[in-house]
């Protein structure tokens, strides 16, 4: 089965937004083993829409089109589709009803007006439905063509995909592609590729790539077989090897995310946690809390920005923030045994920083991080030097920061 | 002029790399008023990406590609584009000296066997030299049509649109096009949608179109002109009506964020503010601190995920917890207090909720929060009830507690 994507939407093609739907469906296809020849978009134009249909089903047997769902007149993506199979759109009542309660969730009016649009799909279609926002997507099947119908935010898209669309299409696909990622830091893309350069140069069946991540490098290996287990085979050896030259740079597989590991590796292995932070500001406390088991072991975070709020709440000295000032190792210290003593924690870890894009010195500047870790009566500072805009500069401090703590208690 | 953009490499099929070039291009050509009717992303096949040319030239005049262009037999863009004009392939002395310094430069050794090729074009082309990588780019105008070849990387991709691609399309451009973004907290899509919908519909020049984003919505109104002063004052009568009707819920332009209009709005004002964090533990706090001037207003914030951490640092009446539970608006309430009495503060904003996965109930489902806002003395509780996931609970409540300050001290 060949396969296209078609991604609607005039926002595209000012340039507005990136395609990131476009991303995510290949490498789900790919997944499935269905290839993919063509990645498409057009604007809310309905003539163009439909020579793309009609074009898109003469090269391949799936169109997988994102957009072009919403409640407006522009938006006329299931309209076009029942153009193009000759089918009527009829209301479901399902989705009418769903669409309402998701309006009354919201505490919002629903309005017959615009919003009963997105009700009504080509007559015969399979309906999904969205939990996640109010235009439902579809899937019509017609000699053989399949036209798939996702709406346009990743967050409808990405769930709707792997709830609805993925079960849809296993039937189609020839074999698989099995894929194990490993997520690694603390080293640079390069060192890593050096370090694994045998397993990368010349490798087939299983592939291994490096790429490199906002946050992380991680290293895929793919391997394509008849059915699963084979491919697995072919995979284990691999990150085997893999494993065993990067060590405890390796911190998780595929999508987890490093707050998860170390939420887990917490639970495991009994340690209580708290925070201090200056510079990252919330960051650290809020990866943490968004791993939901996090409540056994994160018991509060204070985000002292202010000098005042270091020495009130994080019993940090006067003399300490004069004499070194704010940023310096001997403030992040005190922080974070300050922050562990008063929240009665095993760990305590603290920020303290010049994120910019102001207040850089020669002495200390933009960039400028240092990481206290208390533990169990042991105090450590690390001090961090990034590049970069405020925003990556937090967001290093704070990678760095978890995966610090990672590698203590490991 | 019409133009499209045709991205080549396997690897965009595959979903390794999600297409910033795309994005980057279209936005470029909108400001030179050159209309984008299509992007389109094939593989590295010589046939796919011969029939994607002539496809492009019967719709298009202009087509820009990027990628296929490295030393190896994979990378054919430049040979098609020969193909499809009919011309040869010529060695350009200048380029092959350059790539010659590229590889000295890097403490590589050049190779004649595969690097050679970076140093073809077909014959008359003009070409873009490349100083961050070793593929040389090149324009081919032939009977209107003109095919604009660029390297894949978007570090090699930018600069070279910048410095050769612009001053060669200026004179294809007619007029520019000017875009101004309203951007709107606190209506849904429909229902703003259904009070501008008199702007919405039939406009032309300039065009009012609503796009629902991840926070929050955007107005975009789209302005074609010969000169940029004209662009602007068919723009402004419209955004002032819009704003007339959107009054409030319009909380800025363009691409600034929540957090720093509020956070500038609190500086104008003379307020301060402190945070009481429960359930988006932290996502405030941080959220504020991404605004670099917020040091001058925000004193700290307390992300007291515990019961323990809400009694001890914001005073919240242990009775209260007992009686309420931690998820409730008395909660909220003496939460939002404390931080600012503790904090000495003009506002204290806090947050209690169950952001799920787990942990809901009927009285009190997943996706409930409330938000407590001491203002000056006064103190007010709101409740959202949101659909979606963790994260997405804890960033709408996040939205909802920034635009809520924002329109108390307006």
């Amino acid at each position: 089965m060949k396969s296209e994507i078609l991604c609607v939407g005039t926002e595209i093609l000012l340039g507005d937004i990136v395609n990131t739907n476009s991303q995510f469906i290949s490498k789900e296809l790919a997944n499935l083993g269905i290839e993919v020849y063509h990645q498409s978009v057009v604007g809310d134009n309905p003539q163009r829409l439909l020579d793309e249909l009609k074009l898109g089903f003469e090269r391949s047997d799936i169109i997988i089109t994102t957009g072009g769902l919403g409640p407006t007149q522009d938006d006329l993506t299931k309209e076009t589709g029942a153009k193009f199979f000759n089918r009527e759109l009829v209301l479901d009542e399902k989705s009418l009803k769903e669409l309402k309660e998701h309006f009354n969730r919201m505490g919002k009016s629903y309005s017959d007006g615009n919003n009963i649009k997105q009700a009504y799909f080509p007559k015969g279609s399979t309906i999904f439905s969205n939990p996640y926002g109010t235009a439902p997507g579809c899937a019509i099947e017609d000699k053989g063509k399949i036209l798939i119908v996702l709406p346009g935010p990743p967050r409808e898209t990405k769930p709707m995909f792997k709830n609805y669309v993925i079960p849809l299409l296993k039937k189609y696909s020839n074999g698989i592609i099995k894929s194990k990622t490993l997520r690694i830091y603390g080293l640079g893309e390069s060192s890593m590729a050096e370090r694994v350069s045998s397993f990368i140069e010349n490798s087939t069946n299983p592939t291994v790539a490096p790429y490199a991540k906002e946050e992380d490098i991680i290293l895929r290996i793919t391997a394509r077989a008849a059915e699963e287990k084979e491919a697995l085979s072919l995979i284990e050896p691999v990150e085997i090897g893999l494993r065993k030259i990067l060590g405890v740079n390796v911190y998780g597989e595929d999508d987890v995310k490093m707050e998860e590991v170390l939420g887990r590796l917490l639970i495991d292995k009994g340690y209580t946690l708290s925070c201090a932070e200056s510079c990252t500001g919330g960051l650290i406390a809020s990866k943490l809390i968004s791993y939901p088991g996090i409540s056994k072991v994160f018991k509060e975070g204070i985000v002292a920005y202010s000098n005042e709020a270091k020495i009130k709440r994080l019993g940090v000295k006067k003399d300490t923030l004069d004499k070194y000032g704010a940023v310096s190792p001997e403030v992040a210290k005190e922080m974070a045994i300050g922050i562990a003593e008063t929240s009665n924690t095993d760990i305590g870890i603290s920020t303290t920083g010049i994120a910019g894009p102001d207040g850089g010195t020669p002495e200390k500047p933009i960039g400028l991080v240092y990481i206290g870790l208390y533990n169990r009566g042991e105090i450590k500072v690390k001090k961090l030097l990034h590049a970069g805009t405020r925003d990556m500069i937090r967001k290093r401090a704070t990678m760095n920061a978890l995966d610090w703590i990672r590698r203590q208690i490991l």
